[in-house]
């Protein structure tokens, strides 16, 4: 059956997972008088104490506080977060040297997912027109008739419901993507690759004042040149820290396997960090190492009766803080999209990968090199200088120049132009440093500087 | 339960996929002694009359034949084949020029899809240590506990069976190579894409006194820069012909769908056909369009329990007529590294993805590099200078020179070896074309090329 033309407000929609995306998404429908179910592969996180060990922390950014806004929860959300005005980088000899995110002292925020999360969840509880679910897995999605059928992983009970549209939710390893891939004639193009790199998080706990043993308001990075270590702080003054390595390899996480292996690694590399971490080893023993995937698929949506967002339509790497602001974005678009052509469903769904997919792509290519940034660069004198002149440029003409990380993380330019417009930038900053010498760096904050730069962009 | 150094006699096998290599890989273990389960989705085609309608024929080269002699039915094959010495070139004035594909008379040869798998089924049927079981759909592939759950399409009855070591022959919608995507730290890539084009399968029928209405010993071609058609011989006189074109776009197949249209087309680039294929219309109707995926993917295998081979590890696009070839050369690969590692099934299979993939990322380039050159570039004077000098090279200096399509469909070169090996020889193509003038054409057969040509390949 056709859905086109039906009063949106007499569907029935089905989204599955449950999770950042999938909660926001209800949220956002069911404001418009939908009538949603949220099925969720997990238990409530909200009636759980959560162990942790594999849920990088997240920066909340412009883009995602945009769509939280949407729902009117942008500033219960920011109580919780923790700002971070830039990254503090930490050079082996124990040296710390800040560099700021922004130009006007802009800041990404540290937030808990699964606080966020409860708070989604919470908010979703609060409608009439959501129903959540969980523990229910998606074994099957049969798009032609609309069904879905479910395992509730606590009692084993399969059970089969009709939705009239669905939204596929479920993050990187989506079950509703699987239906695509199954469909005749859609050409589902599909990629999934994985970095080398895999990744452990580690604990920093808080000081016995209660207070944070490191900055608080920053993002911590031990760039090492081909791996790396961050800590995001929380609120409670601990740091949830990560450290990205080689999976294999010269030094890499299949080296360190004894306790005498793992000290010996920190004390090389980190020497600062065992201070820091009483439980090193013990995080290190129990915490799984994970894998770093980057998914890229098209076409998102099948007909009027499916589409995917957020991870599962898109999984990056967490290298620009931007997995959950893309996913919110996807939110924010698709709510846009369903008020411009209601109850079009097959129009709104390919508009979103239309507009949604290059847009993806940039971030997720983007995400991938500032792995390299991060973990090499940002220790790199050359890095450095152009950072500098990049952020003069645009603090003294605003019009014309806006720096690549400021376009991603502090407005909602889309990834795509932040993308191309960053490269030629980069370009042209290569440009500077080669005919003004390295010592401009010197002369950034000269009262004519203004005059020297300006020849270059206009 | 580990595999590793248990007689590899006393293990079961099973295959999923009984189609050219499931079927071929089964009478290759039990030339071994090793019991075998096919385990095969569809009907026994042996019992069947087929529509046809979705199977490209199949050219049989080197490759095909060494691994059919491994079993003992080269010979047998080769009287079902119609050997095709050349391309035959049709332009739309209905002028024909035959290319001949091999510099000494080699030829490739046309065989049926279903001939050839009937022979290998019922090759697999007469060995006691071979079950085959037909209309078995694999639902779910459990590799921790090596157990197959498969759903009867007949009775849809669901049963379990347990094997030892599994094989993953079921082409490139693989239900094996899901088991795969699914396991957690595997770090599976995977790469699924689609050509803008697709084909459709129409039908030239014999001649009124049983001949053929062209030209038996070639491959037709009536290439139109952007799309083709082709025509393989069978031995009824008859000659299937595919129809390579875009799916959407100005002259795509989706213009095509009043028989009106359909008529005006062929009209237009396909005069000669129309005549060829009093039936064009039921066909061009009743055939389904079909679509044309490239898979790679990696690992093929998981620990010492699975490995996938031939189209379910790298399915390919048809135009070197390399799809089948490669996959009887992944079970001639395999036999011998099953006779070099006895039992020792994790070296098996890891060696067997470290030998294989080069090659078939290899040649899945090749083969979309082939359009191209059918489509188009078979008649464009340039190619066919060039292709008429590769081939004078090859002839002249036998022991510095064999031409890439030589290299791919006469010999046991490893695909990726030719490939790097073709394309150094495209470049000195160029370079002699450019440095000796366009009038080297006519200077072929004079009695000092050799000389000429003997300078740009030392």
């Amino acid at each position: 059956m056709n859905n086109e033309f039906q009063d949106p407000k007499n569907l029935h929609y089905g989204i599955v997972g449950g999770g950042l995306v999938g909660a926001l998404l209800a949220v956002v429908l069911a404001k418009k008088g939908y009538k949603t179910d949220v099925l969720e592969r997990r238990e409530d996180i909200r009636k759980t104490i959560l162990e942790g060990g594999r849920s990088i922390n997240l920066a909340l950014s412009y883009r995602g506080l945009k769509a939280l806004g949407m729902i009117g929860l942008a500033d219960e959300v920011k109580k919780m977060c923790i700002p971070m005005y830039g990254r503090a980088v930490h050079d082996t000899g124990g040296e710390v040297r800040i560099m700021p995110y922004g130009i006007n002292g802009e800041a990404i925020n540290s937030i808990s997912r699964d606080g966020l999360n409860r708070m989604l969840l919470a908010e979703a509880d609060k409608s009439e027109n959501i129903n959540l679910y969980f523990h229910q897995r998606c074994e099957n999605l049969d798009l032609n008739k609309k069904d879905i059928t479910l395992k509730d992983e606590l009692s084993g009970e399969i059970t089969k419901k009709h939705y009239d549209i669905f939204f596929g939710a479920d993050g990187a390893f989506s079950a509703a993507r699987m239906s695509l891939m199954k469909t005749d004639k859609l050409n589902f193009t599909y990629n999934q690759s994985y970095l080398n790199h895999g990744y452990k998080e580690l604990h920093i706990p808080p000081a016995e004042n209660g207070g944070w043993l490191l900055e608080k308001n920053a993002l911590h990075i031990w760039p090492r040149k081909s791996f790396m270590m961050i800590a995001l702080p929380n609120m409670d003054g601990s740091f949830t820290c990560t450290l990205f390595l080689s999976l294999k390899g010269e030094v890499s996480f299949e080296k360190l396997h004894s306790d005498a292996e793992i000290l010996s690694f920190f004390g090389q590399y980190f020497p600062d960090m065992i201070s820091l971490m009483p439980d090193l080893l013990y995080h290190f023993n129990k915490n799984p190492t994970s894998s770093l995937a980057t998914i890229k698929c098209h076409p998102w949506s099948f007909e009027d009766k499916m589409t995917l967002l957020g991870d599962a339509a898109h999984a990056i790497v967490p290298f620009y803080g931007q997995g959950m602001n893309c996913g919110f974005e996807d939110c924010y678009e698709m709510s846009n999209l369903i008020d411009m052509y209601p109850g079009d469903w097959r129009t709104i769904f390919e508009e979103f990968t239309a507009h949604r997919k290059p847009n993806s792509d940039a971030i997720a290519d983007m995400a991938i090199r500032n792995f390299v940034e991060m973990r090499d660069l940002v220790a790199d004198p050359e890095f450095i200088l152009k950072n500098a002149i990049d952020k003069t440029i645009g603090k003294l003409f605003p019009e014309k120049w806006t720096p690549m990380y400021t376009m991603v993380s502090f407005t909602e330019t889309p990834y795509a132009e932040a993308k191309m417009v960053g490269e030629a930038h980069d370009k042209i900053l290569d440009t500077i440093v080669r005919k003004e010498g390295h010592d401009i760096g010197d002369r950034l904050a000269n009262a004519d500087i203004g005059k020297v730069l300006e020849k270059y962009i206009s």
